[in-house]
């Protein structure tokens, strides 16, 4: 079998994982990274194996820096079948006219506006919709980890409304220049916040409200998820269709923390100490009045990857059935419930 | 007119607070205050002039420090005609004997149980409940928060069910023990927290849940406020309402976050930056659908102090309208809408 050809413009946060995972799996690889500056993950990369290319401009500072670029971004686009475009946030609009020029299929991350692309992504609530398509964005971490718990409960119960409280991390833990270092920050001061209406690009038939704030941490947001149903149920309803989810973790053990829940994926080996699944604190949910309240923690830097992975296959036309993709996907990573 | 006669039994955050607000009053004064480790704040204590008591099995570590001590405890309960109890939190119980023995009249802390005392207490919700009473619990810095919003609410408008959400500053500005610094802790786990049926002490007839967590910042609380209300309403409905009450101070000018906020108290010259009153974000009021959502900051450690004095007021019946004594408090402390 011939693997699909995958580049990656942007090895950043995410497109770093992304390169990883693509790698990890048995029908695709990657054939190119890019990169505007030769730091230390320039340098990672070519150690890891990966063919570096950058934009004209940058060549020379590479080769300063001993760093063998392979080509230009351009030269990449055109060996590749799709680009996955992890240039940060609002940057990714402006390569959109190279790969139309070009011809590329094209993924955007969730940094970037809705418009970007007519298709939002999410691996269980609309894989169909990318089949064979060529222009999706893979919505943000904080949507993907919402589309993944409200997804099954709207299915199986039926959600009357949702109200999502979302404690964003100020920065990642590489990051030295984000804040607050001592404040929690109104993310935006007028409420609701645009997280409910970025759900709705996925799932539009859902009432979700929503707010969000800053604090000074850097491992995990943290939702508080607060749900009317349609039907009666109870806690056990929930924990059992949340627990048999491919991409929820179900967190106990006395875990009560971001930083706990960080501390576990590195003791269980995971690369970069990665949690690609929803990490549900199990012994939150309630149910009362009608109404759920759960806490979840959410892996910023790493939840989007393994939904990047099945974005290429249904855009690629690799896989048609999500289940199989999805179960693909965390079987090459290591994702098991 | 004599003044009646105060001692806060616990000099520390909230204790030392209460002592310089008794000091500002004109039918008050502070006659004694306690503290059991001669550090850096018993030391102020006497150069502000504060004749300091301490336990019998502490007198000789205070001589040795060269603090002169008036006295004992009890020596100290003897002199006065009401004890604030300020201690640490589940340790004012201890107390109760020693108060009920001499018999003096007690205020305790939010930090205790509400068994501690048959009345909870808040300024402008049930002051009358306090007039002429023996023992009174003030409660915590959070319920404080919630009941002085509620409360008008609830009167002027009607609630049908509130949901609050409490981001918890982990320790305060001088603590050097509390955690965490990097990480977001559900506190409690179990979903719903006890904070929905503390304010229940106060108004019995609210429909309220709550949640918390506890994040790596030590200026002020951060609630997020959802009410459904009885009856059709708009923003500025709420604004109008909140906007003149006696202790929430309408907050703007671009501020969006706590930080901010307490750079403000130090930049109007607040004694130890403290901010008494609710800090409501005016521009996160929104009315959707029926339902208020909202941010409000609460400065942890102050926001209780104008309450111990208006109970001070009730217990012993120096003033018997409410209206009046949050209005003397008030104009004491530099309150001022």
């Amino acid at each position: 079998m011939t693997k699909a050809k995958v580049v990656i413009n942007g090895y950043g946060t995410i497109g770093k994982r992304v390169a990883d995972a693509v790698s990890l799996q048995e029908d695709m690889e990657v054939v190119g990274v890019s990169k505007t500056r030769p730091n230390f993950e320039a340098k990672i990369a070519v150690e890891k194996g990966y063919d570096l290319y950058t934009l004209p401009e940058s060549v020379e500072s590479f080769e300063k820096a001993g760093l063998k670029v392979s080509g230009t971004v351009e030269d990449m686009l055109k060996i590749a079948d799709i680009v996955i475009d992890c240039t940060p946030g609002k940057v990714g609009i402006s390569n959109k006219e190279m790969y139309d020029k070009i011809g590329i299929k094209a993924i955007w991350q969730g940094g970037e506006g809705s418009d970007i692309a007519p298709i939002s992504f999410n691996s269980e609530a609309n894989y169909e919709k990318a089949y064979g398509a060529d222009r999706v964005r893979v919505v943000s971490c904080n949507t993907t980890g919402l589309c993944r718990v409200v997804y099954p409960l709207d299915k199986k119960i039926g959600i009357k409304k949702v109200r999502a409280t979302l404690i964003r991390r100020g920065g990642d833990p590489g990051d030295i220049k984000s804040g607050p270092i001592d404040a929690l920050v109104l993310d935006p001061v007028k409420l609701p916040s645009h997280h409910g209406p970025d759900l709705n690009t996925i799932m539009p038939e859902i009432n979700i409200t929503s707010c969000a704030i800053k604090a000074p941490t850097t491992f995990m947001h943290l939702h508080i998820i607060n749900a009317e149903f349609e039907k009666d149920c109870n806690s056990e309803d929930v924990i059992e269709i949340l627990k048999n989810r491919p991409r929820i973790r179900m967190i106990k053990d006395g875990i009560k923390s971001t930083a706990e829940i960080i501390e576990c994926a590195r003791d269980i080996g995971r690369s970069r100490n990665d949690m690609w699944e929803n990490c549900v604190f199990e012994d939150s949910i309630a149910v009362e009045d009608g109404e759920l309240y759960m806490f979840q923690a959410i892996h910023q830097e790493s939840d989007v990857v393994p939904e990047n992975i099945d974005c290429i296959r249904a855009m690629l036309k690799l896989e048609k059935d999500n289940k199989k993709s999805i179960e693909k996907t965390n079987k090459a990573l290591g994702i098991n419930n």
